[in-house]
């Protein structure tokens, strides 16, 4: 504690990101990366001797080339698209522009656990909203007086999904605030609610780059909504920092979301081992909770605790996630790695547990 | 204006960025880019496959190569360093961290209007300052209550500096807030006043890779001071991005820190043209404030509208910075281009005045 930092950093609890450990040999199942590189176009990009030689220069501020490029794949206007050092940086400036409001924001008791970090930064009144028994979200409990709405589809870290009929129920009955849909995951199984942007102007969507693409080393998150919404966006954005999108992100951000065949491919692949770690990990007397993420969120067999069998699979020099929090902490988060690593782990499992 | 937009939203004035743009053969002097292209390390970093491959993995969430990397150069401890998304966004953390204080947050009159935006943005009350008639900074003004000070040495857009002494003579005087130095543009003959940090645990200074480093287009700024204000910085980043330096970004940034010898070679370069092109400015009837930036702030001769002249420039393909804002408007920013650049900047000079 400083004498010099605003009351706001003394009450701070800040997020604590999944370790990101410097460590050879490991199986790295703890923070939702993918096992597959990146598109071979990027690659291609940085070889470009050009693009060095401009990097003297300020990117452009409105990184027009990267909007248009999402807004073709994802059969939206430009005007619909802002983008952003990672999809965090986005959700940051969104509950800047549009959750600071007299009312609460709702959103999940288990989700995203940036999102009451976010609210303690700037001011933003909280208020939980409880999953089901089992862990699925229902959103008419979010049919409730609020300053704005956000959830994950697929959620996280329970990887379940809610259908588009549902959010669209929701549009319908909260039409006064923001409902923010965080679709980190969705591209491994999930409906996207950009099929409805056109039709509900308070409703913004958030994607990223980081698991679908293989660029969680790069940064680059969007938001796709309504002009008016990416308009209030851009003004925060403008009042924080111009070019958050930096050339060489920018340019290889493009050539990623160009390809097409390899997106399809790498998420078909991570579909596919999932649904066969799913079987395999029932086999050995665990709960799965079905999944459209790239990920499972796993209970072991009675008897075993989640935590003990984490530092177990470390010793392996395989790292999960664990979380010790209420309604949760029976459950493992697995990343869905190559099918090898899902093999290995497999085979520590049943060594362990058998 | 949208009903979906925060209070706060609605009221910003976001910053407006010098203009970029697309067009071939253009002389741009008007956002102080360096004409050089970056060290040719950071070809080299680029040229490493496996940085490509391991961009589907998350960065160190810490930067800590990167951090090191500035700590050699600067002689200070890693702990000393926060590094963000351009010196912009340090700047915002910094706002947020420190300066959201009951007392009003003092700067120039003249100096970088990004100042202003952040306080809109966080809920700050500005108190400006009075530069001198000679536009320069006297910082025995800045001696009164405050919520913090803040002030870009060299300043910009004037180019003039403040010696270390006055500088150190304000810390002895303000001791229970901030004081935080922007140092853009220091690289080019100013005194750092990183040597003072290890005696006044209240100093923040701010530098940028974007002007002495060529890495404009890259987003790589960084602060220095006592850990406990670092520690401060870093509450406030992981709660808004908890990965703001990309693995590109921060490789590239190591690369051309570590190049002493191209960095001191650009910046000595840099000096040189804008001597020349200083006394080439007088020659003509210019009033060149004496300036320790990559760019000069100069008024044009008696009769001469720097606006209308700034015009004239443009029809020759060369753009400069005016601001159309009180005390400054009979001014031009000018970046210090090539020898090349300059020449011909001289020469349309010489052909449209005499």
């Amino acid at each position: 504690m400083s004498q010099f930092w605003s009351e706001v950093v003394r009450n701070l609890d800040p997020y604590v990101p999944g370790e990101q450990p410097q460590v050879d040999g490991l199986i790295k199942l703890n923070t939702n990366e993918s096992p597959y590189p990146p598109s071979p176009r990027v690659q291609a990009v940085l070889q470009d001797e050009q693009l060095v030689e401009r990097l003297r220069l300020y990117p452009d501020p409105n990184s027009q080339r990267l909007k248009a490029a999402i807004a073709k794949h994802h059969g939206v206007d430009a005007a619909q698209v802002l983008v952003g050092n990672g999809s965090d940086e986005v959700l940051a400036l969104a509950f800047m522009a549009f959750f600071q409001q007299p009312n609460p924001l709702l959103f999940p008791d288990i989700s995203y656990s940036f999102y009451p970090v976010y609210c303690q930064l700037f001011g933003i009144t909280a208020q939980r909203v409880a999953l089901q028994d089992d862990l699925s979200l229902n959103l008419q409990d979010f049919v409730q007086p609020n300053g704005g709405v956000i959830f994950p589809n697929p959620n996280a870290p329970t990887g379940r999904t809610v259908p588009l009929a549902d959010i669209e129920a929701l549009l319908q009955a909260n039409t006064d605030t923001v409902v923010l849909v965080d679709e980190a995951y969705v591209d491994f199984g999930a409906q996207s609610a950009v099929a409805l942007v056109s039709r509900h102007p308070n409703l913004l969507v958030c994607q990223t780059l980081s698991k679908s693409r293989s660029l969680a080393g790069l940064r680059v998150g969007f938001a796709i909504g309504s002009p008016e919404l990416i308009e209030g966006l851009d003004r925060v954005k403008n009042s924080f920092n111009s070019y958050p999108m930096d050339r060489i992100a920018e340019a290889a951000a493009v050539a990623a979301i160009e390809d097409e065949t390899y997106f399809a491919e790498c998420c078909q692949k991570i579909m596919a081992t999932r649904a066969h770690t799913t079987t395999e990990l029932e086999k050995l007397g665990f709960s799965v909770l079905p999944s459209s993420a790239n990920f499972v969120f796993a209970k072991p067999p009675v008897g075993v605790e989640a935590a003990t069998l984490a530092q177990t699979l470390r010793e392996h020099k395989i790292i999960v996630r664990y979380f010790n929090k209420p309604r949760i902490s029976e459950y493992l988060r697995i990343t869905i790695g190559t099918d090898e690593e899902m093999d290995q782990l497999l085979a520590v499992l049943h060594k362990s547990l058998g």
